[in-house]
């Protein structure tokens, strides 16, 4: 970056900040949980549904199961996408994302005081503009606190499965500076981006680093990483502040 | 309906009383028309994508081409459904309500006038309460004079593709009245149901009545198109209200 | 219509006039009920088969249970069509019919007095000229009959669980004139088609009205209504002529 | 066969004697060949599409192509079989028949004279008692025939490009006596049946033989081929009397 | 074959001479019996899996199963293949080979002995020279021992279920000569082939002989299955010998 | 890890010790590359096949393409696995191993020096003992070599398109102790794993890291990034040797 130059993000942010955030539950009314998250334009629709039954590999073990599905609307997109129900299946990138939203939300429940009860989250993303994975792991946590104390409520589970919180960022190298929550413009035109998974106890999740053109080093990763840790505390915080309202 | 148990509808609605009625432009940033629809708790987001090709069948004949697709996000609905991209197949009932929208639509478009160019209607139900198929295509209409209203705008046309304008509206026999505008609790306990396409010259586009239970009779369904024709006005009137907007 | 250029059907039938109709029962000799219906040089091969299973929905509640499949054979028809089993799916057209042809049989049936048992009318199209739909319905409901006749001559049930008979005919406006029972030349090139399934009481159980150009009105509708209660009148003595054989 | 329980096939045929066999052609208004073909309760519509195209592998290579499709409805046999279309595949017994027929046919057509055409021979069982695909054979030769005289008769080729006939017939050991043209009740319960298809030169075409139960010797063997160029010869005759008619 | 153009396979065999056969047990670890086949080039990985299940038609009924499945990796031939598994479907010609093997290797088995087990054979071309479904039966044979005596071990059967040996080979007329054990290259260059399984008592299992170009004559026939028999009492011994080691 | 019960490896490995690495040139014949690579008891075949075309997006735009699939034989593993073909999908973990080899191995290439040409990588298990997809990376790195080497033995390309060396290698953290390389016993009972891609640069290509019980802390993750290091060093000098040979 040379002073004639400066670097700027096409969002004009900082490197270290992140989008807008906003938390919305009660999006709909049919679900348990339902939350409308916004990661600036990115915006996903998570539900999560309780139902009394679990996988076959499950059944007869006392223990509860938490999944994830992933879905994109067909124009949450700037050019339309095919409609994964009518091309008869679901890409790649959809089942890696939905196994990762999955595995993620998973990391902080106690299957065993669930349940044998399964939680579904919906990630359905009605506009995307990057991020949508790390959207839908914020947003679903919510909606799957809002299902628990849903169940807790009816007195159908006696402790509380849920132990800490989990919220998800991404972070890249963008023309050679890293960045906080890359945007679509970011995304498309970065050399590195890595998915970032967190407790709030400080653990480490999931890590996934891609590096499409220039391979990282590690003192990158350490930039990249601090990154990560720094917008996913703020994440714990808007996900606090969202759960603390009645 | 004996005076000991008046009739009363579950929403406490009159008869011949529409829900109310919501339609949001605008809704997600991308599309070229997008539009949230609502029939009281039904939530339908229709978006219209313009693409610069046309099937088939229509290559090289100078003309475009309307056509639409439905969805329902799993948990839209009371109990969570599977989700058709995930089952690996578009359902029947799907199928049935795209073709349905798809044909309602083009019923006002001159595929001339739109030049070799597709706008594809994406109709996703983010909650649903009965009506799913009449709010769509009553919204898409919104979406889709959006969408032609931007290509008049890059002045890509020239005469305007679209004559006059199509809503939609059930109606029903529930506990022997007829009633307009069924929810799901209406819909699921009713003998008959109908819907009703119209465009606003008087003219039926579609008609669509089942018995459940009781077959309809001649005066029964006088009464029925009767209140479909008074539901279809009012939907005229929002939708002119909402394009009036800037 | 100018006196000039008087109007005519394709198959110089009157407006009123149904094609030639042809009931043949036991026309393969494995299927409880075996129908070959011919409405001209349309004809369509219905059988029924009665299974002792329901539906998971069903189970257990000593309910019957009534549905349709429906297929063309590829080259049923003028040009030779893709053969649904190679495509590895069903199309829209035929889920749609073939849910057609279940709900309006199942409109003349008490599945209690049926049992736990489930009939399915397979309804294949071995040639077709227009109205392969309303014939299958036609059929359908005799091989249905026979196929319950079955059970009953071998005491499996008590009561007979057929109230009334259920047939169904198409009608349209074909240039300008409302006319009874469209062919393929017809349906092909009419600006509204509907579709008309009532049962022997004089009760509409399905109405299916589509405007392909010019939205129709009500004195449209009550006079193509007017020509289908007509024509079903006429499948009415058909179906009981064909069942009062032996 | 000891003397005192005297040898029987289940329809009271000699061990040498084929079924009934009769060849309709015209059976269907729309195929440029339509023929029923039935061995005795087996009953086959074997349709030839002819289509200006050919598949990607011989495109501008001067040649032809004949294939074949095969289908049985679901109820052809004694119980309700699943319709193909609705599992979303053929099984694989399906396309054996059907690659098995397309081979046999392509045996007798020179295609460099058929020009850059298909025939496509769509095999579909009406009726099975066994033999459905030998019977498909013996049709689809005469529907073939009849394909390639409506091309001759429009001057659309100039050579004959069929040169011999072809017939199909099975053979099998029922109850340690070989027998011709297996009918269900035999095929089901036979150690050994043998397809054969041959031209009218007298050469083979396929022989596919399958040891059920007890392995055949050779000697086993002659007396099945022996019984099989039987049954063709009256098959060959039977489709020269078919062709005869005008 | 005059002295001037003396025939000559290309691979310089003799007509009556197979490639070199080997037959390497233990190929894999976790298999019950895994066995790599080669016949020349072509090598193909069978392994026998053992289950504690049977398939529903067979569920309490006491007996066993043996069933088979057949791949071929994409790049196993001269030009690459398309993935089965990324296509979405198993094509025609692998669902046949793999119900012959199914069906051949059942033809040696007492299912009762078996007891409610499925055996499956899973046959893997690594590498194609012609000739793969041949060998994989030879091979599966050898795998299928080796799990049967994997079960005996542990005590698991009682009598041995498998009675006899069974293996195959291809015959085929090539340039007019009569050859045994077809290569790739004469596979698709000559006018008849021909696939034979045998069992070691001298009996004919299955018997697919297919004319390309020119039909063939009783003669042929005669040396074809001539050079089969000799062809596989050259692999019964192989197989012997394999399985003879520790 | 108290002293009375020392930390000790399944395989009794040390901590940052690997399984044996074998990597095997011109395992099959046809394809242009074709290595067998074993870490231990894991073995995956992969061939590198040239083909001279490109996928739609890049036609016309002088630049090739890289890309992989992945299987597994089904019975790779303890218990026989579903055959993907015969299932009709690959699966999502299947799908996301080959999207992360493509990735990988694409990292290493100019895709203009390849011109339009595509090689596809087959990474076909053989064996599984854990570490599938590191194996097949660092396997596939040499078939790719060996493929680029054919292509310029042609003379068919200009300039090397591979730019330094790609490997990959799992670690974990087990039993409380990072540790080199996981086989299947330990990665199903482990805390923590990573798979970690690079380049002989040093550069990370690809880093995912899952915590299945435990989440990792930035000290564990560091711990495991040097085992990684390590492993991928010896892994480029195994590549080296084996590329060195004639």
């Amino acid at each position: 970056m040379s002073t004639a130059a400066p670097f700027a993000r096409p969002s004009a942010r900082l490197p270290e900040q992140m989008r807008e955030v906003r938390i919305q539950r009660g999006f709909t009314c049919h679900a348990e949980g339902s939350v409308l998250v916004s990661f600036g334009q990115t915006q996903v629709l998570c539900t999560a549904s309780v139902e009394n039954r679990v996988p076959g590999f499950l059944r007869g073990k006392g223990e509860g199961w938490v999944t994830a599905e992933y879905g994109m609307l067909p124009r949450a997109t700037h050019t339309r996408g095919d409609r994964e129900a009518a091309r008869g299946k679901q890409g790649g990138r959809t089942l890696e994302i939905q196994r990762l939203i999955g595995r993620s939300l998973r990391a902080c429940v106690d299957r065993g005081a669930l349940g044998e009860r399964t939680i579904t989250l919906d990630c359905d993303v009605l506009q995307a503009d990057g991020g949508t994975r790390t959207a839908a792991i914020t947003g679903a946590y919510v909606a799957l606190v809002d299902a628990v104390n849903w169940l807790r409520g009816r007195n159908e589970i006696k402790r509380d499965p849920i132990h800490g919180a989990v919220a998800a960022v991404s972070v890249g190298i963008y023309r050679g500076v890293p960045v906080l929550d890359l945007d679509y413009a970011e995304d498309s035109d970065c050399d590195t981006d890595m998915n970032i998974v967190m407790n709030d106890g400080g653990g480490f999740i999931e890590l996934q680093g891609t590096a499409e053109g220039h391979a990282f080093r590690r003192d990158e990763l350490n930039a990249l990483l601090a990154l990560g840790e720094k917008g996913i505390g703020e994440l714990f915080a808007a996900q606090r502040d969202a759960l603390a309202l009645a």
